[in-house]
């Protein structure tokens, strides 16, 4: 979908992008430190290992700030709750429909 | 180097390797649950996602339990200060004079 993106809702895209990014990330930081101090043996430390691997690869994947997907970028965002409409407020009627269309999607 | 490792040698053996590599996993847990208390941010997570997984290969490689590298891995445990002279007492002198050979010559 080829959107065009004026200045404000860039600066609101970043926002939005940014306020996900750190969510998902304190939510991650509190659950890696529980995980750490639960560690007993080498096989947790090694668990501990893949889940890290497994987590920067998905937010590597999904966090991704290029406008030809950003739309689709938000709309997992919001399903995946780090993020709310709300917080997309400013956003153009046609970005926001399109992606609140792919949210209702996926609630069906 | 092809040592005949006697029974009562193996059960030495096995019980100086276990007891190294016991040291070893209590030390890295208590270094990963500082380094996870510690974490600020992404980056922190991937640097602690990239040190584990070091660990782990370094950890695969140096606990080789074969008769064949044996007396290869106790002197590095030796050298690295996981084990002592000590906790090898009633192995063979053929043994011992290997591996302590290979001690001192790490200490040149």
């Amino acid at each position: 979908m080829d959107f065009d993106w004026t200045k404000p809702e860039k600066a609101i895209a970043k926002r939005a992008f940014s306020l996900a990014l750190d969510r998902e990330c304190n939510g991650l930081i509190e659950k890696v430190r529980k995980r750490a101090s639960a560690i007993a043996d080498l096989e947790d430390l090694w668990k501990l290992n893949d889940y890290l691997s497994k987590q920067r690869k998905e937010i590597y994947e999904k966090y991704d700030y290029r406008y030809s997907v950003l739309i689709f970028v938000f709309a997992r965002l919001i399903i995946e709750g780090w993020l709310t409409e709300d917080e997309l407020e400013g956003l153009a009627d046609d970005k926001m429909s399109e992606i609140l269309l792919m949210v209702r999607m996926a609630e069906e």
